[in-house]
């Protein structure tokens, strides 16, 4: 942590816990957000003093305000501006000469309109650092601290949501008010609500550190438009994680091409793909939500209930269809049901009516009341099988919804297992789903949302490391050697990098080359075939040429002197013959590599991520089924594992049905050392090596082929 | 439409519009089934005259009781049974003797409790049968008719649902309780609503029938959990498609096997493959759904807005995060944002603030009230590119929820292209909602919902075909000469029919066989391939040999007659030495077959839906991808290419990335065949044709291999 970050966390302790507020630009006309944030404030009932500041009032709301921020007698922990844009540089100089350290900018009017307000954005940002002080904001709806020794409501929200375990973060604060109005309506509650805005200062990043440590939050949810530094973000969220056990879950809006251009038209922001983000939030652990529903879904399984410690569960119905689609969705989302002991049979059975069905998914029949659910429930609990309980309900004529509700909070209580509640219907069953959620039991209108909420809270946990990936130590770089080959590059202003240098300096980093070299005469090139053996490839390098198969510039499977005469003559016939004016380096002759399969690797600079690998299958895979996954570089052995693992590729390599298994780390090895290598310079904008011939395992893999674009200032 | 079929239409008119019904088994005790059906008919302002039948009371809720239903002076239309299932066949004599045609058979106890029940259910069609009855049930939930003229709630259901166009069909009781639950809270309108039970006489066959005449149903939703005659299903669906433009949404629960095995337990029928209810439902234009939220959120956009013309959308927004979502989830559903006209652009630069982002998603800002909802709305309905209005709400400190509810519902008025909404969040916006739904305009928490819903209309409509897909007239089918053989094979007694037969029969049928022939001296086998010429292929026959390379029995891309002999005498030396007992048939000789793909076509018979057929590329397509297609036989033209279309292997069938096209109609050709034989002979179980080489566009296709099952009762 820099400087500047050690101070943000200092000074956010008094935006969240501040003694004294004072109100920068507030009045008295209700309905506003200058007036409504101070009413917020007072409805909240703060443990502080409030000071309301106004050029023009004696008091708002009964209550003393000051002409400037400078006239306030007393110290004043945090300020809140609501001064329109501006005049706003005005009062946070004021602040800063009070010694205020703490602002929150609720002002719009600033980088989201455009080249003027980003001008007096900046201004703030200077008149921030002159005076050693924090911002939250500009352009936001304010920031919520529930914790009872605080009870601060410092936003325009119109209703001040309950107290809970879940810390809200998000950049946009109309999206807070449709969240608020969607938790309250659930009995969600929230320990620190935060709309932060165009983030001038503090960023989502310095507020996940503060959530990191802050004891009341217990799950972290945030709302993103944009990624603005990628690599920063995603190892915060993996020492988040992996430090403090708390799930992070965000929406990233923006996931087309159409709807990421609509983010930066009021963000302004540049966006890489979405594929991209999408794996490096799986690579730092962040839970990658698509809609509020879906992340309140998740969140508040991970809030409300313990973790399970498998994916078997069991399943409670009142009636059969339903019971049916719920284990249609457990299934279909990796969960699995649990096979009741004997035991557990026994006490269904005596519990239950003969009609009934006594195996998972348990049906206690449309008549069951509140004491079949309990006897059912408790069984199930009792399983050593079961870990965790679904509880089915219809809005049947018999059907006491109140009652089975209060019961199952009972149950509830003190259980090591979750239980999650799906009561179908919606006027009916109104008063039993409010029940449910007041009592911190998770319920979902859809099975499919009970069975991904499951799978995410456990799956989560699962993956959960004591510490952060080790990055491997890559025997065997020559990285003075390569600074001298990429300096020797630069300095002659290419930007496309063809096939031999590029493979020169994968050989710096120890990526598996092949045995060749470049020969300038036909007798050179038959004595490297004899040094490396026949069969040789033959390829045609000129800088010319960027498709040598355009030009038929490449003879395969060349067997003798004979044929690599004939060959070599062939090559430069046809270069001359279709581009006279190529100049030939020479003729690349190589080890021609058979009985292998052939793989792509790549590296792609990405404007929020930084370098990042790419791995896929030639051919087909990528062609057609786009069967790709990618990585953010330098990466850990495990991550480069699993990019190949979750490709479809990943059946042909591991030898399935026949096949021979391949030398996958063999590959692994290569990723981690194009993975550095692209870390250690950033020059590389791309970089593909296609083909990576990868042999029978033991045998290694060899570069077919490679190049490469940099950014050449030159 | 056969005899009993028409019967069963004609009974189902008086069991929606009886102008007597009778309640056979009710009683005085609340909070009964037999009490409650006869309340619920009585609350409902049923039109017509009601008469308790009750062994026991002289009157039932002030009115007069029969003791039998022989007892009742007057004609009675409708019976409804409510009486213990094994004293029900008494009553329904009863009923057959009294002249009644049309019974709701309320009681459980019968086919779901096993073979006792069953034995009943059994019982009971044979006294319809006698007096020409038609039964809605046993064990269901009961009948709603919600036409003015009738008005009958004959179902023990909590509530009477709204008046709607939207027939729902239900095999699950159970599950209807929670639908209307779900109905009543959103304002969902019903026409009709049956719980049809263990479909033991009417089925959902006949309710869709009936359904297709019915001019208060506008679309069709069933819930699910066998499809028992999948194929007659099928066959009225499409029917009832193509002659009432009415869409049909269908949940079908047993998607995996564990959800599928749990539904066996309470309907006791077998299922086939998922994959293949899916393809058939897709084949029949019913859209299948996961759960009752999507098939409502999908019905009312049929059922309350005009069809969208293209799938080009307008969003309009009061906050910037939910437009990007929004037009994320259009995107991803296969929407398109529209493009606005220099008119539209003027219309909203002069209606909205300078801040307003007036491109689509339109940004009214989060101090909008109704007036700019109005003013953007508007433009966009009429703007040329717009198909489609969708309108997104955040509650902020100004926005005036129910006025601009309102104004939506004022302006969709007579429009002919639709307008959807999403207010956002819970509490405060659930007045602006209850407002929307109750006009009829579609509402979505989620804009996923609403993005596919929206598709689903369009495609919908897109593909009503005027009429029923026309079955091919395929010439050159050798009937008699197919049947003739399968009486040959089926005489043997074998179930396992190998290449030689199998390509034979495919010859019968004008599939495109290889040019070759049955060898079995060496000297034949050299005529033979001087006839058809080299290069040829060389395969052992045997009745023994199941996998012929299993024994090293097969040569390929033998070059001459030299080269045959000593192939020839291989194939006999390796089998001899690793199958000394197997007798040799003879030597296969056909054209070798180079420069295709290889594709695989083949037959399975389902258990709902008859013979499928599947299609698919060798290789990795099927192998790692899964990258298959199932079709329902016999095919129309457009359902075999369609079978192909939607598979990535069309891909490389059509000739893209420098690849030449290859002969798809020869396929389409072979799969129709295919689809004939499979129809005409019930006997084929499997039969797989793999591969089928295809070649250059105009050059055909040959089937490579082939084998069949067959079900063999000798």
């Amino acid at each position: 942590m820099d400087d500047l970050q050690k101070l943000r966390q200092k000074n956010l302790e008094t935006i969240f816990h501040p003694k004294s507020v004072a109100i920068i630009g507030t009045n008295n006309v209700k309905g506003t957000v200058p007036h409504d944030i101070l009413d917020n404030i007072l409805k909240s009932d703060f443990s502080g003093i409030v000071y309301p500041v106004s050029p023009r009032e004696k008091s708002i709301k009964g209550i003393k305000a000051y002409k400037y921020v400078i006239d306030v007698p007393d110290d004043i922990d945090l300020a809140i501006l609501v001064f329109p844009s501006p005049v706003c540089h005005l009062a946070l100089e004021q602040c800063g000469q009070k010694g205020i350290k703490s602002v929150i900018i609720i002002s719009a009017g600033f980088k989201e309109i455009g080249e003027k307000g980003l001008i007096r954005e900046k201004q703030l940002i200077e008149i921030a650092r002159k005076y050693d002080m924090s911002l939250i904001g500009p352009n936001c709806l304010g920031v919520i601290n529930t914790a009872p020794e605080t009870n601060l409501n410092a936003s325009f929200a119109r209703e001040m949501p309950d107290r809970g375990n879940i810390g809200f973060l998000s950049q946009s604060g109309a999206l807070c008010t449709a969240v608020l109005d969607y938790a309250i309506a659930k009995h969600i509650g929230f320990s620190k609500f935060i709309s932060f805005g165009n983030k001038a200062d503090i960023s989502e990043i310095d507020l996940l550190y503060y959530l990191m440590d802050d004891d009341e939050t217990k799950v972290i949810l945030m709302y993103l438009e944009e990624v603005s530094d990628g690599n920063t973000l995603m190892k915060a969220a993996q020492e988040v994680i992996t430090k403090s056990g708390k799930p992070i879950l965000i929406i990233k809006s923006g996931r087309t091409e159409e709807g990421a251009s609509a983010a930066a038209s009021h963000t302004g922001s540049l966006t890489g793909k979405d594929e991209i983000c999408d794996a490096a939030f799986k690579q730092a652990g962040i839970i990658r939500c698509d809609n509020i529903e879906e992340m309140f879904n998740k969140a508040i399984a991970f809030a409300y209930q313990p973790a399970p410690k498998s994916e078997k569960v069991a399943i409670i119905t009142n009636a059969g269809g339903p019971g049916v689609l719920t284990t249609d969705a457990a299934i279909s989302n990796g969960l699995q049901l649990a096979k009741f002991s004997e035991e557990t049979t026994k006490i269904l059975k005596r519990a239950l009516p003969s009609t009934a069905n006594i195996n998972n998914p348990v049906d206690v029949i449309g008549d069951a009341r509140a004491d079949r659910y309990v006897a059912a429930i408790q069984a199930a609990f009792e399983d050593s099988d079961v870990d965790g309980v679904f509880v089915i309900l219809t809005p049947q004529s018999m059907t006491d919804i109140d009652t089975i509700a209060e019961e199952i909070t009972k149950i509830a209580e003190g259980q090591t297992k979750p239980i999650y509640a799906s009561f179908m219907g919606e006027k009916d069953v109104a008063s039993g789903i409010d029940i449910l959620q007041t009592h911190r039991i998770p319920h979902y209108s859809l099975p499919e949302s009970m069975c991904t909420s499951f799978h995410a809270v456990f799956h989560f946990y699962k993956n959960l490391k004591p510490k952060v990936h080790e990055l491997p130590v890559l025997k065997n770089i020559q990285s003075g050697l390569a600074k001298e080959m990429m300096g020797k590059v630069l300095s002659n202003g290419r930007a496309f990098i063809p096939e031999v240098e590029t493979i020169d300096l994968l050989h710096t980093y120890g990526l598996p080359v092949p045995r060749g070299r470049l020969a300038t005469t036909v007798d050179e090139a038959v004595k490297i075939a004899e040094d490396i053996e026949y069969p040789v490839v033959l390829k045609v390098i000129s800088d010319h040429v960027i498709h040598k198969s355009d030009v038929n510039g490449v003879e395969l499977d060349i067997q003798s002197a004979k044929e690599l005469k004939e060959a070599y003559q062939r090559i430069h016939d046809n270069v001359s013959a279709r581009m006279p004016d190529a100049t030939i380096s020479g003729i690349y002759v190589i080890r021609m590599i058979t009985g292998c399969e052939e793989l792509i690797l790549g590296i792609k600079r990405d404007p929020s991520f930084g370098p990042v690998l790419m791995f896929g299958m030639g051919g087909i895979f990528v062609e057609i089924f786009k069967d790709i996954s990618f990585g953010v570089a330098p990466l850990s052995y495990e991550e480069a594992k699993n990019m190949i693992e979750q490709t479809k590729a990943y059946e042909i390599l591991k030898g399935s049905r026949g096949r021979a298994p391949r030398d996958i780390d063999s590959v692994i090895d290569a990723m981690l050392r194009l993975g550095q290598m692209a870390a250690d310079f950033p020059e590389i904008e791309e970089l593909d090596i296609n083909p990576l011939f990868v042999m029978d395992e033991g045998k290694g893999s060899v570069v077919g082929d490679a190049r490469m674009i940099i950014k050449n200032s030159l």
